[in-house]
């Protein structure tokens, strides 16, 4: 069995250390833009992607080590879409993890610019971590770009911005879920897999895995804004509601999505026998994603 | 000789083509994203950029198509930063190109994530193009990372807003030039060098010429919204000294301003003579830079 909790701050401390190192020092022009950069990445959070791209690595007979970077890449991948979607002419949120948010801290111009630049940085990273054979050398950020992209992450963004305040649809709600929440996570669990140089079949069973885990996520995200506190969440709760936002909590209620989410878990690590390594740690993993408190 | 118009039309066309089949068609979903990238991508322009990439590759002996998909990405690269920048939070132009800027046409949101996208496809195409030996194999999306990152055009932004309506300073407005402008053209040419699998003094010799011919072009620009006219511009003129900006001609004034750009790009030229193809496309384009109309 894995003492989750343990293997998490474990994991975590290592992304936390990673991050610090190699992000640009707030001590190098320039200074505001690296200063607001920092701001917003090490803000604490749980890292989940990046831990989640090491455990698949691990699990998929590889060194964790090895998918780190990428991990940490796709790390400020996300919050780079966190930066631009509480901007004013997105979500315009004030509050972010109980702090300011980026451009209420540094104003607009630059919480844009430090959105590009992490951007632009996630690239830089995982551009220096070449693909071991059989994949060609570019697969690691190709994973993240088509991930993260026009029909991947940013898609689902714009068909949630269009959904706000129109009726509630299940099929349009399952394309913004598995676009702007699911394809980061799974880029991350495939990034993983690449790195370890899994076979194919090994691959598309990490890659279902990110798929179902990241429905899961946020499914779970949609419950605790109707379910959680202030207090809890370190953000406003009901808010999704109140614009009027597309949620699966909307479409199907409480109760059917608690048991999507569960499903979803159940499919998720249903594939993990196919893999080389310890499947617990992303089994315990897939449960977490769906019984956190925030 | 090189009969100038006629290569830049014959490489203006490639390019278009490029890029009209290589971004998302509008008929794929999110449509109203795709045809946002497609409107401010494929809106006219000199498309120097790509043209000087391919013209570096050609000129270490490569042959120019291997720089093609490279040189599309700085493209659509340099598009993302001229959307963001129109922003209301940036410099909020409403026209560019003598058209609605993209905001203004698609909505803020919208023109947000467009820049988004371009930006994360421009590193899509540059994952899938392997540097030749004895280069790192992500070395042509490192390039592209590095260029228009924080210590590149993103640096030069910061320091460019942060400039506005503050004292002339010349060291200021060289380093807004040179990261803000030159640090992409410079990309531009380092990554054809490299596409060709360019020697170390090869790639050294384009990197300066880019970085030159970057310098120039901006401080060119400078020169264009003081003498030009609405009509011969596409944009409004003038707005430099309106906003204060911090430009090469404000602080040297107009002839000091002439004689650096044509320094600089007698600098450019002479470094050609160590590359083993032919240098007149690129000594050629060198003097555009600086001589043309718009």
């Amino acid at each position: 069995m894995v003492d989750l909790p343990a293997y998490l701050e474990e994991r975590r401390q290592k992304v936390e250390a990673g991050l610090s190192k190699h992000l640009p020092p707030p001590t190098t022009r320039p200074f505001i833009l690296h200063e607001a950069m920092r701001y917003a990445v090490l803000a604490g959070g749980k890292r989940l992607r990046p831990i989640l791209c090491m455990a698949s690595c691990e699990a998929a007979g590889g060194n964790p080590d090895n998918a780190l970077l990428p991990g940490l890449a796709v790390e400020i991948l996300h919050t780079y879409t966190l930066i631009h979607d509480d901007l004013p002419c997105m979500d315009n949120d004030d509050l972010r993890r109980g702090r300011p948010t980026t451009h209420i801290r540094f104003g607009e111009a630059n919480a844009l610019l430090a959105g590009d630049a992490l951007l632009t940085l996630a690239f830089e990273w995982t551009s220096r971590v070449p693909a071991p054979h059989p994949y060609p050398p570019g697969q690691v950020a190709l994973e993240l770009a088509i991930g993260a992209g026009s029909q991947g992450v940013i898609g689902g963004q714009v068909e949630d911005l269009d959904a706000e305040g129109k009726p509630v649809n299940a099929d349009l709600v399952d394309y913004i879920h598995s676009h702007k929440t699911a394809a980061l996570i799974r880029a991350a669990t495939r990034m993983g897999a690449i790195c370890a140089g899994a076979t194919p079949p090994q691959l598309e069973a990490l890659s279902r895995y990110g798929e179902c885990i990241g429905l899961a996520f946020q499914i779970a995200d949609d419950i605790l804004n109707v379910t959680s506190t202030p207090d809890q969440l370190g953000k406003p709760v009901g808010n999704d509601a109140a614009l009027r936002k597309l949620t699966y909590v909307a479409v199907h209620g409480l109760e059917a999505s608690r048991i999507r989410a569960n499903a979803l878990i159940d499919e998720a690590i249903a594939g993990l026998c196919l893999l080389p390594g310890d499947p617990n740690p992303l089994a315990e993993l897939a449960r977490y994603t769906i019984h956190r408190s925030k």
